[in-house]
C-alpha cells in the first residue's frame, strides 16, 4: 500500500525500519530450521547482527516477531473495506476488497511471508495467537459494517457478515499454506468467497 | 440428546456423573462472584462438598471446568450433521442441523449453559482456548464434508462452507450471551443462517 502523500521518513525513522525487517527476516530461516519453540532470542539476534538488548527494543517478546504486524493490519484491513468500490454490505461488495487486501499484505515479498503464514500455521503454540488475530479482523470489519449503517454496536447481520468474510480469507490463508509453494493469495480468497456464494444454493 | 436405546448406567457411573455435574454446577456462581482468576480449586471444591484431591479426579486444571465436554460437544456436531436431513452441502442444508445442535446442547438447562458460556466469552484468559473449541468445530465439520465426497483432506469449498457454518453458530453464540438473558438459542442461529445467506444478495 504505497502513499505518495506519506511524509518522507527521517533516516533514524528508516534506519529503526530496516533493522526490524532484519530481525524478522533472520528469524525465519531459524524457525524453519530448529523449530519455534527450539530457537531462541540470543539465535535470532546474532543471525541479525543486533544484541540481545537491541531485539527486545523492537519486540517485546519472540512470539511477537510473527505478529509483527497486528494492529496495522487490522487497521489496513478495515480501510480496504471502508474504500471499497461497491457499497452493499454482501459478501459479493467484500470479496474484492478482501482479495486486495490479501494481494496487498501478503504477496509483496510472498515467499517470505508465505513462509512466515506456514510457520504460524504449524506451530501448535502460536495457533491461539493466530485466532486471536482472526477475531480482531471480526471485529474490526463488524464494527466497520455497522458504523456505515449508523450503529455503535454490530447487529447480528452486520455479525455474521464480518465473520463469513473473515472465514473466506482464513480458509483461502490455510491452503495458501497448504500448498507445495507460493501462489496467488489473491485468487485463493477470490475462490474461497466464490465457494461461500455457491454454499448457498440448494 | 435422549437416547432410548442406550445402556443403562450404573450406580457408580451415575454417582461418577453427579458428582462431575455438582463441581461444575459449584464453580459457576463462584467465578460470577469473583471472577475466573479469582476463584481457586480448593473454594470450588468446598463450594461442591468435595476435596481439592476429588476435584482433580474429574479435572485436569480449573480451565477443563468450563470446557468439561469438548470433544463430547465436537463429536456431536459432527454427528448431527452426518445425520441431516438434506444431503446437500449448503448452508440451507445445515442451517437445520446446527440449530438443533445449539438446541439440545445448550438449552437443556439454559440458565446455568448461558451463565457458563457468558464466562467464557468475558474472561479474556480463556479467550483462545475458546477459540481452539471453534476450530476444532470447523475442522470436524470439514472432515465430514470431504468424508461425504470419498475425499480424505477437505477441499477448499468444503472448508469454507464449514467455517462459515461455524462462523453463524458463533456468532449466534455471541449474541445469544449479550442478551440480557437467556433467549432461543436455535432461533438465533437460524437467524445467523439467513443472514449469511442474504448476504449473498447484491
Amino acid at each position: 500500500m504505497v502513499d505518495d502523500t506519506a511524509p518522507k521518513l527521517s533516516l533514524r525513522e528508516r534506519n529503526r525500519l530496516r533493522t526490524r525487517a532484519d530481525i524478522v527476516r533472520a528469524s525465519v530461516p531459524l524457525f524453519e530450521a530448529q523449530g519455534y519453540e527450539g530457537t531462541t532470542v540470543d539465535e535470532i539476534a546474532f543471525a541479525a547482527g543486533v544484541s540481545a538488548a537491541t531485539f527486545f527494543r523492537y519486540f517485546a517478546a519472540k512470539e511477537d516477531l510473527l505478529f509483527a504486524e497486528e494492529e496495522e493490519l487490522t487497521a489496513a484491513l478495515t480501510e480496504v473495506v471502508a474504500g471499497r468500490e461497491n457499497p452493499a454490505q454482501t459478501l459479493n461488495a467484500l470479496a474484492d476488497p478482501f482479495a486486495r487486501y490479501a494481494k496487498a499484505v501478503l504477496d509483496q515479498d510472498s515467499a517470505e511471508m508465505w513462509r512466515m503464514t506456514r510457520l504460524v500455521m504449524t506451530t501448535p503454540t502460536l495457533e491461539a495467537r493466530s485466532l486471536r488475530h482472526r477475531l480482531r479482523w471480526e471485529r474490526a470489519v463488524a464494527q466497520q459494517l455497522a458504523k456505515e449503517n449508523g450503529r455503535k454496536t454490530p447487529a447480528l447481520a452486520e455479525a455474521v457478515t464480518a465473520s463469513v468474510a473473515v472465514s473466506c480469507l482464513v480458509s483461502a490463508l490455510r491452503f495458501w499454506h497448504n500448498g507445495s509453494g507460493p501462489h496467488d493469495i489473491a485468487d485463493l480468497v477470490a475462490e474461497a468467497f466464490t465457494h461461500a456464494a455457491e454454499s448457498q444454493v440448494g
